[in-house]
């Protein structure tokens, strides 16, 4: 495929947006059907933030971020930028060059499978990166890329617009076209958690409150005193 | 062998529970000769907490939590869960409502050869985990495994009430027959080594302090002005 | 080559060491053409610390932390200590004894190509550690190796005498002869780089201050509105 | 998304499918631009064959082989299974009977981001499988997948119909729409390379060959005659 | 624990050992619950090679392969020398001469969470070794172990006596007790897979041999003609 | 450092390198002092050669094999091209094109830090490869490198000139000026175990003909018969 940067794409809804981040990662993934989750090897490179917003996907060579200018000129307030790369690599292609750049232009993070650097200059700026390495190695500038094509990071299909949640538990993808039903499932999960999670801390138990003794007992599992018991 | 919960275990005295507590990890370790040490991966989900505790086990199937249930129920105020899952897996198998129950239950704390989610929130609640991996994967609730049988937790084989002691260093395990004993010897090790610090600290060479200047030279050890001088 | 302890090394001149370190690993490691950079499993122990020193290297066993006693008395104040292990091992070789007394000489920091203990102590005595991993394993005092000649450590070549540049970002290592030319070109680029930083953060693009858009037209990109227009 | 099953799904020529695997891997991640290169990790469970087929996809829950069952019912003759799950995975989800029934179906190969089993079988069998593991690891049949919907398998997106080329050097990824051009192009850069061979086994140099040299003194490179002459 | 050496260990009768070999990593350990299988680190130096035997265990020190010595003098013939270590190691604790010595004394084979070499002359000589890595790398001889006392190896705890099972899929361990009956297990399995097979290769489905169809759609699983009829 | 070829290197002498070829990695290895040896994750892409030359270093950008065509000019008869690369990478960035121009120069061998494809071809070749990956992903021509210089490849220092061994067990560098003497140790030590060969197959213990029964038993080492007999 020739290297090409697509200039239209659709974003899912503001408040659509603004709901799954406040949900965070682990809910959103369940209310998909655990979907969409990022390989566990992306890690912020600082702890703490959680972002949501619309991705603004990268195709890039290994240790080549000619496409990470190309991009920003793409970014929306609010987007995303989401960087895949045709091989594995941990070369550090984002810094805090690019990162004032990006921001500058509204964009409110990046999701690199790859390597980033000048940690502590974006950790002052407050400006987070998930990304699979840490690493000061320098890139070049010699082989272009694509911009807002389908890519896949770090083990996800994301496709330009889909939106992205980050958080201390990792980067989960919802494809733009179900994010408003990923949302509504989401809220009621949340929801749901709340009248759980003060029976438990109340001291019931989650065999009690879900129903597991009957289930556990059919699938075999049997209760003995000491383990010499089960032999008797 | 069939899925099993073992009601009733032995548990080491709880002043010997605090004392290794009060030692770490890396002088616990030496003192019951360098044994017991989980491998490397296991890693705190957040720094600088230390824990101390009994060891109630949980054999689980990677990815399947159903067994995290059941063992919160054989939980005594003071205990660690810890977890061996029978294949290499990260997924997120704990989270913040497993922590609410195991807290209300009185659990301290939780070690497993799995993923760990919800890590804000278990931060937040100053629940520590040792997780081999941070993912917001979910899990299923398929096939049953077993309460208080020994299992392999990170490479170390651990017995039910076996002593855990677990801080930034890691995650050591402390045989409970042997409990006792260990806690003797790292309490006259940790004595022995304010002594060294201070000495140390003063400016004196551990090749003094420890006598190693024979020894190395036995060994073949040579000292030259330039490297040049090593062919002369 | 038996094992042999080298007294006498060159180091650079410190004012180029000071400067070296306040532009830290990411630009020092641009300004010698992207050389020098230790592979990326090599981690600070805690985060923020920033380092420069001459590098008094160490060839160890895997496991055996005999010459780091040897070492610490060639260390001169300012010196960081470089550990390479001849096979790969994620052993505790260094923890807060050693540090005490290391710090003690004046020594500055540790790079090791194995494993680091004591993380919170060392954390407390603000004593920086870079390793490839945190584990209490002990150690033996079995097999001399050598000070102060040529190691591999994470990948890259350090003579004794190098400077050590270390930050969040990682380890690069300066030739010693060369760090004066280095620390002047890392200098000039750490200058051009503040009004590269002011121009992004008004918004002007990277594809304008770098004049990227005949070269990407060249190289083939090209823009279409959406991703269909391409076949057309 | 719920899990789904897709009947027809469309493939490319057959002649073309055929062009492609006589080329081989390399030769077509070459002629397509650089992509669609599965991760390296993707290795052969026996070396030495060669395939080229039309993918049927499959997306399965880790550890689970369910939908291998319900795919092999989509497959016709030609087709290679290609499976990706929704967290990393090494359990042997395929084996002996799945590749009996597979085989039957007219299946030529599987492609798997997860383990393999009765690997000495399949090669009796001589039947093909890339996989990321060898595991024995038995796997449940609890959760359903998809078949035939986009997936990500080892780092690249494959949608159904898309042709798989897999050897001794890894799984390349055809877009089925563009299987044709590809193919054209590697036929001609095959051609190409017959006679830069004859020319290299002759003696005659890259440098030469293509010209190198000019662009490399552009580029910098000096030659000395001993690397002290290069600071003179 | 002080370093030990148990002279008397209990071994599974010999026609089981044989029998459970006879069936195969992967059938054995669907027999026993699908536990008991080391990771899949795990591999032939050499492929091709099934054994099956009694564990004389060893606990060593990594990169310290003495108690290899003191092993041998306790193996009878038929025995299987399974090593664990106390921290992750790769060094080739095993060679040639060890396994000459070996082999004398009437052991089949070596299974090792460690590294092994002289890989060409085992091969030549046709003794089979499971390890986690080849390594030339020595090792010394400076700190005692223990030999038949429960270790862990692989991931996997292993008794003095239990049964060990070996081939191109890996390694699996059966406690001595239950080998009787794992066998009886995995002798049935075995014998209804043959007419599985049968009916595979005619090309009937497992979908309907197994009677999947039924469970599928109450799991939610629905076909279509093509991925947009999903959303009419 | 500016990008340099250096022409002239000096080579030890052929009869050395000969009788290091047939001595092989490991007693090299040990001859040397266990130095030298390269990270296990340098494997051969055919099993079974066995090579011993002269090396010709090349140190190149991840992705760019440009230097190869570079080294090609350099290398005489019996040399063995060894790249170091200035980051983690895996690409194929050697196959069959540069191979037929290498032997066609009288190369014998590459061992490269990164990755190798055309694999099949290769073997057909009778070309021997180490490498840390098989990648088909294709590279660049953008950044000049250095042949001829000090370099390190998988986690060894090689300079011009020095010996390489490489077989099944891995590979092994040989510093050029301590090549002879290496060769002698190493001839002194295979005559020496042949006797030991000998001996162990006959049936004698390690432990009886290297005398170590006393030393264990003074470093702890005690017998019982049954582990419960340790407490007594």
């Amino acid at each position: 495929m020739k290297p090409v940067v697509v200039r239209n794409i659709s974003r899912a809804d503001g408040s659509v947006i603004e709901a799954l981040g406040s949900y965070g990662v682990a809910s959103v993934h369940e209310a998909q059907g655990r979907l969409g989750l990022m390989k566990t090897y992306m890690r912020p490179i600082w702890p703490g933030a959680v972002i949501a917003g619309s991705a603004v996907t990268v195709l890039a060579e290994p240790g080549d971020n000619w496409m990470l200018h190309v991009a920003i000129e793409q970014v929306k307030p609010g987007d995303i930028v989401v960087v895949g790369v045709t091989a594995d690599n941990t070369d550090g292609m984002f810094g805090d060059l690019l990162a004032t750049s990006l921001k500058a232009r509204g964009g409110i993070g990046l999701v690199i499978d790859a390597g980033c650097r000048d940690v502590k200059d974006l950790k002052e700026m407050g400006f987070p990166v998930w990304s699979r390495a840490i690493s000061a190695k320098g890139t070049v500038k010699a082989t272009p890329g694509s911009v807002n094509i389908p890519v896949v990071c770090a083990g996800v299909n994301v496709n330009p617009g889909d939106v992205i949640v980050a958080d201390d538990d990792g980067v989960v993808v919802v494809p733009r076209a179900q994010a408003a039903e990923v949302a509504v499932t989401a809220k009621a999960r949340i929801a749901n958690e709340a009248e759980k999670r003060r029976r438990l801390a109340s001291g019931e138990l989650g065999l009690d409150m879900y129903n597991m003794r009957d289930p556990l007992a059919r699938a075999g599992l049997v209760y003995v005193d000491t383990l010499e018991d089960l032999d008797k």
